[in-house]
């Protein structure tokens, strides 16, 4: 199939699309046991949407669901279908719903939040204390997933998505929005210089949101030169630089040794000839990794930002009085709030690199979930073949 | 004379450039009475560089001083040296100067605040009231413009430009500071839409600049459609409206209902699609004039930012109520401060449209500064070429 | 009445309250056309509490409804209950109602937005376009007011007021919503220079928050020296500045004189020993007054802001050349967002002036609404006391 | 001498002064080295005025180079004289400068940046690479400190104080700069509920800083049940919480349990009867311990911030995970920057507990400057008497 087939064949008669009460949906019972099962629906509440799910994106987070039933701290306790990053077409539209129609594309904002608490009404919704994410273990019953076939969703978390925007790019919307709400938080300045550790799906994005958002200079890190080359080839970042294998580090100071090394490096690359350079203006850490932590906070200027964007290792030894010293501000970032509508208009305008490019690997059917988590857990596929975002598709 | 030639001539040896302290330069007596003199120049003070000058834009505030002698409220009350959008090459280095080099190109920031004031000492040096502007008759003795053969100036306000950016584009960092403070007031995110009135230079840059800062939709507007066309074919704007001419408005109430009219126009035209458009996220008026203004009150969202970039009519008759129930904030801009690094950091990077393209009409030597006057006062030239930015080089 | 005599009656029993389906209710047909009537009220909707009303303010709004059936541009189309600024007690919970009780006390923040657009999903609710808001005409049907025996409303709009603040002071949230909406987006730095025009009930409030905030000089100004000494006497404002009475003001160039005079009067007197003075750092217009709004831009130090309090004027001239060349951002206020449960903290901090004290006229019953109204209309009532702030109890 | 007769005594006729070109100085040689010694003094320089020091506070960071000869990284190299928090009298003026006259009482701010690069130019100052700070060990040869008879300082960093501040007061500009730039970066809103980790003289004022920015709950934490009660009874905060001895910490999965007991107890106290509390929203540790840092961020709300004060263990072991999950922004803070002007406008206004009450112990003469050391480091003197702020006076 074709990268962005998905988006020719809209509009979709709703016909097409069953309104059985029984649906298929991919249901993770323990580690690596994923099963094809059948689930009843019922019909939308009435301000719920019945999506028919045409592409999922396959997370991190997914691949350690399935591979450890867990993901970090989260221990799922109940069958859980997985799937986050998504975009479907509209089947059925509850009563109370007003500006939806069948047929009509959608992406899904899969986090539920209370609309009530002070976050929520604050305009942060992504820090509700009740908020329900599908997919996660979290909130106890588990919110299911999008591997199905079908669900009803709260048409307030739907976003309709135009017509020359694929599914594809829609499903990525998810990612996106990390990549969004994490450059909108950094308040990039036009000229600035950003560095961005790792160059995974959610790295690349960064990168992509930060020249978007006026920075002149991107350099992006990563240990995978074949990451690091996909995203200068394809435009995503301006400069790379790939961190060399290392030994093993015994300890903090080892490690602090080597994160020093390696913010000089990426320091004299960003800015070779500037005698004035005193390092990146916003560093992007998009891999949980300490090490990176601890790069990033040598390599940020006084009065510079270290955005935590990937989750990771959850207590961290960190040099801290270089943040002290230099007043770097260590901003936090919890997935994302009100962001589709700012990426649909920035998918709508053409100007980030080809989100469609970034699929590398597709699967059709539910039937073909298993296959996906175990590619994506990977680096290169068996073939040798670079693994980015890896897609379900229906 | 090829636009980007002055760029190739770099490094020029130091010999080249007269060290005799005697210089030409041209000088503005009374209402189009522009003269060339000769000046004695001194050596530069120990903070000081001396300069000679390769390139300087007309701007409108010279435009004004030479058919009438003062500029809005400021009356010139001496001879005035002109120009103020300038570059030039290092010909000599007061002693207690460190890091220029003779030869070396640098554009010159012709503001020179006291840094001392509360404005200088928090970051805002343009609103120093000490500040000394060259070309200006604010200050008295009036600080002497640029378009001389040499000048001295503050090291600490000269900016040293790469070699691949030419000359031209570098005198040109002066309106683009402008559209750089204001963008970065404006504070844009990113998928914003943008509307900015009027597609002079300033326009066009402020423009631009809102595109590189992230907003995907950028709307240009102007009565003359030869403007909005160049900023369409060259990528200043993703959209255009040109605005229709009307019959002499009366009073305060046809003003508004114009205004009104315009701002439908362009609202409808900046998001034809989607129902709950409710306006520009952000309005620059570039103008200066009362109309556009009111048109930018109507046509702004609500929590949106209008901004005033174009000084014009001084009072203004506005329906405030706009601002009061839409909560739309209006954001003064009174030329610039610490743009001159970020502008140069820009103008490296590539990403903006050309500034040399934008210099439509050049004029060899101080002699011809005369008839570069004339030119830089029309909208379309003699033989009807469009008028943009007006350079005289030496 | 005791001024906080409410206080001390809680806990009501909720059996102290009609269950009855019909309540009493003022309502307004025309202007001065106020009538006590007999509504039916059915229980709380799922989502709601039924609140028995026992103090509502009466706002300058109000009285202008009451005076010509319409406010501003806002003509009333069908029979209106007044009144907005409410407390009360919880008298009937709605079936999914948690955390409340029968008998709590609650203030009542009356404008119920649609939840759904950008600006409630971003936090800025009171620009949302679906605003209900009570009492009134912008939504037709009009939303009614609290001078009612008893009302259902949203519980998400229902703020629990601990038992030290009494029910007087929680209906004077309201006003102090708008006054903590301001300050808060005016951003006020310690040790700032503010200054207030107009010393009604809002601009008293947003003396005493920018105070509270961390301004060390508050100038209040008015042409009520009753109101001016009221604040000064009270601990509302540092400063206060009588406004001299003017012949009438032909154009406007004798008001923008007039409004330039009494600036200079206001700076003089803001700072007099410092020849550095550039004017305020904030400014709030409580008044709606043109020649506030001119004399505030003139009265505003370089970089400062003047924000927009007061409804009034919706047209006017206005020096902008101020905003301009001095940098000053016009802010605009319309009600507040997210302000209840600050200034409920607020009260019960005790760091405020007195809220209680600010009642000048209180009235018993809804049958006495109509007095309530006539008085509120005046700035002394017939005995020359004062008139701040007026209540009807029941 | 009276707490505050220093003020008493102004103004002091300049012939009091000597201007013989030789002063005492107290300077460091060693560890504990201290000598009372003469040295010469120039006139002062065309830009600088010349001070006779009256008032210098010892601060930890002197203690730390009488003890050590050293302070943290930083080694001393050459003998110094220490103390940077500083007032005294104009008994000089360089011909450049205008605006002081022999007799002006001014507070000192020591630190002189370059004035030059990126930081100096956006107002961040505190920031700049070439900063010369006084009685600092970074720069060599040693900017020298104020324990010395008399100093020639720029008069640009003089800052005149009115005559109802007294020159102990002046002299804790310093430390109240902390604390100004401490709860400025910290964005404080109304009815924040702030915690405080550390009741030293830095803790103190930021609790205090933090109540006149609209915090309406301070809660202040120290081991020391001294410091708590100090702050609680001469209104510094509004709660106080004693941090229980604690046995000695193995390892960090101990360090963190009991900083999230710490927490909880904090946040319990903070907000006893709100069960949605869900932290403070701003954190401050004055202490540079890692485990506040740690209590720090378990008891900070999403959303909140916590802000790095004080400087101690360059390295720690922090939970990132919860400025992750709850995008807890961390914010360093170094020195301060445009504070002096703040800080003698809230002196001046009263609107601050008393500082010269703060001063618990004060010496006379430097020869009493060594004794001052001593006691600087204690928390209680040899009495048993609070040791906050030690002065030596002149």
């Amino acid at each position: 199939m074709a990268p962005s087939a998905l988006a020719d064949i809209y509009p979709i008669p709703a016909r097409h699309y069953s309104k059985a009460a029984t649906i298929q949906a991919t249901v993770l019972h323990g580690p690596r046991d994923l099963r094809l099962e059948t689930r009843s629906i019922s019909d939308p509440a009435p301000n719920e949407l019945q999506i028919a799910i045409k592409a999922t994106g396959v997370c991190g987070s997914d691949v350690s669901y399935y591979k450890n039933f867990r993901n970090g701290d989260l221990q799922a306790v109940m069958p859980l279908s997985l799937g986050h990053e998504s975009a479907g077409i509209v089947v059925a539209v509850g009563e109370a719903v007003t500006g939806f129609q069948i047929g009509e594309r959608v992406a899904l904002e899969v986090g539920v939040p209370c609309d009530n608490c002070r976050s929520c009404q604050r305009g942060r919704y992504n820090l509700c204390p009740g908020m329900r994410f599908r997919s996660s273990a979290k909130s106890v019953p588990h919110y299911q997933g999008t591997l199905q076939e079908r669900i009803n969703h709260p048409a307030k978390w739907c976003h309709k998505i135009p017509s020359h925007v694929s599914l594809e790019s829609a499903a990525l919307l998810e990612p996106l929005s990390v990549a969004i709400h994490a450059t909108r938080r950094a308040s990039l300045e036009q000229g600035d210089t950003a560095v961005v550790f790792g160059a995974g799906t959610v790295g690349l994005l960064v990168a992509a949101m930060a020249k978007m958002s006026g920075a002149t200079t991107v350099l992006i890190a990563d240990i995978d030169s074949g990451r690091v080359n996909y995203a200068l080839q394809n435009g995503f970042a301006t400069k790379g630089y790939i961190v060399g294998a290392r030994r093993h580090l015994n300890d903090t100071s080892e490690k602090l040794a080597v994160a020093k090394e390696i913010s000089e490096d990426i320091m004299h690359y960003a800015s070779p000839n500037d005698p004035d350079f005193e390092g990146a203006d916003i560093t992007f850490d998009c891999t949980g990794k300490e090490i990176c932590m601890q790069a990033g906070l040598y390599a940020t200027r006084p009065g510079g930002k270290l955005v935590m964007v990937g989750m990771g290792t959850p207590i961290q030894t960190l040099p801290m009085s270089a943040s002290h010293l230099k007043e770097i501000d260590i901003i936090g970032i919890f997935r994302y709030a009100n962001t589709y509508p700012t990426g649909i208009k920035i998918l709508s305008s053409g100007v980030l690199p080809s989100l469609d490019n970034m699929v590398t690997h597709r699967f059709k059917g539910l039937a073909a979930a298993k296959e996906a988590f175990e590619v994506a857990g990977k680096t290169v596929d068996k073939d040798g073949k670079l693994v980015l975002k890896v897609l379900v598709e229906s």
